[in-house]
């Protein structure tokens, strides 16, 4: 499980910094990536990395202004171009339909593969595979979304050395532990499943926040990822300029990360009027709240151990 | 006068060449430029040159592929940020308004400045300033068009050695020969404008073709052109599949090129099958043909001198 960050900057590209796009890169785990925004230009940056557009099979799209979207019709056509030919979901607000379909229309755009377009609301939850993802509203003008992926427990391992103790040997009986409740041993004794095997593991959390202003609302939804990635447009000191614009400031961010018990921030969506040299000081500010905070740049990439 | 070449790729962006699009630099003669087509990425490529999208005043779209357009909605609304607030006409074929408009309100985009969306039909010819615009419809499967860009002939120069030969020396009465049929000298003389003005020059052509196969129908509309931009989207000896795709070959272009008396022929929208290391055979075919061909890349600039 891998984010590759695609696209970083906020409104419009700059020479540093391509508008927003995410990669979540699920290839252990269901043989597919995610991809949440596409700003125009993602499949350019595609280009520059290991990821094939037919192996994106869900895309979902936090808000529909146009640094989040407008890489869309290009990206479905090179989709179909490359020969993917598998189902592609894209999950977003109301409009997205529209704009997909009326881009793909008038450009006379006949796709190779099916494409189900999802308009999503605030509560929603589905299940992917082992992966649950939780919608949130946010606060940007616009109806804005955060995506909350969390991957299932895994059950925890057999207590091998609890058995040998109790002298039942490795064998069968113990892939049968295992899978059942209660599995009775030739001896005729009943074990419990749950004696033997040690607590579940906690699945991953990954929370992906679209442009919001007001971050601190939402540390429920935020709370105990592993990666919480947030936009930081403005630098600490332009809260109230972020408050006016729908959008968050680095301290905004990681006082969201600290208060919500997460593991790890990534600030993302970085406003064209910082240059590269101010990246450091955006970076400080958050860390002096939060100190395991990394800021994303274009084709940045964050692994996620399994478990 | 200038062509940049922005894309100068076919169907899909490759690391080395992006989709279409190109400007005429009109700074001089218009203070004003124009461009023609707006693949994905349009905007990102501008980033590399001189180019102020808020100085690009109208646009012509040849057809409505989305490797010809996708960049407009990103294209405009930088455009907006970047401060434009002047009138932004776009010509282009039926869908383009549904297209363009969409793309906009459904990503909430409120452009700063008017926009005017002109859908063109063959035959068509418009003035804006010293130049003529002229549509010829061309054969690509769905409405293509080529745009010829007549700039309006200069009036010769004043011969002066025949004016002074005569005895009429340099004066006002020169400016009212220049700008008079007939100026009437002191001694009563009557002297005819046309015998002491030189030939008019003619005024510079730039005809750019959008897609399409079978370009050897296009000699007349191409005629005498200074500079001729035609597409080759494969090589010489595919042009059975060039026709089957509705595309044409370097040969192709070169052969129109010589027959419509052009100066000079730009070869663009190389397909993404053919490696750098492909480009210098593909020049030849054309230039076996034509000599005075050149190969666009992305970025490369052609100077048309000034008369």
């Amino acid at each position: 499980m891998e984010l590759v960050f695609l696209g970083t900057g906020a409104g419009v590209p700059s020479k540093s910094r391509n508008v927003s796009a995410i990669a979540l890169k699920l290839l252990q785990e269901q043989n597919s990536i995610w991809l949440f925004d596409c700003g125009e230009a993602t499949q350019h940056q595609i280009l520059h990395t290991s990821i094939k557009p037919r192996k994106i099979n869900n895309i979902f799209i936090t808000h529909m202004h146009g640094d989040h979207i407008f890489g869309l019709p290009g990206l479905l056509s090179s989709r179909s171009f490359q020969g993917g030919d598998s189902l592609l979901n894209i999950y977003g607000p109301a409009g997205l339909k529209e704009f997909i379909e009326t881009s793909l229309r008038t450009s006379g755009t006949h796709l190779t593969y099916p494409l189900s377009i999802h308009e999503v609301e605030k509560g929603q939850c589905f299940t992917k595979g082992n992966f649950t993802i939780e919608v949130e509203e946010l606060e940007h003008g616009v109806p804005s979304f955060g995506y909350r992926i969390t991957e299932k427990d895994k059950p925890g391992e057999l207590l091998v050395d609890k058995l040998k103790e109790k002298g039942i040997m490795p064998g069968p009986i113990y892939q049968q532990i295992k899978e059942n409740e209660t599995v009775e041993t030739e001896e005729g004794e009943l074990l419990s499943r749950k004696e033997f095997i040690g607590e579940d593991k906690k699945g991953r959390v990954v929370t992906i926040f679209g442009d919001t202003r007001l971050p601190e609302k939402y540390r429920e939804f935020a709370k105990n990822s592993d990666v919480l990635v947030h936009e930081a447009t403005f630098e600490h000191g332009k809260e109230e300029m972020a408050r006016q614009y729908y959008h968050s400031t680095t301290k905004q961010a990681a006082m969201l990360a600290k208060e919500s018990n997460s593991k790890k921030l990534v600030i993302t969506h970085i406003s064209s009027r910082y240059q590269t040299e101010d990246d450091f000081r955006l970076l400080e500010e958050a860390r002096n709240i939060f100190p395991a905070t990394e800021m994303a740049t274009d084709l940045f990439q964050v692994n996620i151990e399994a478990l």
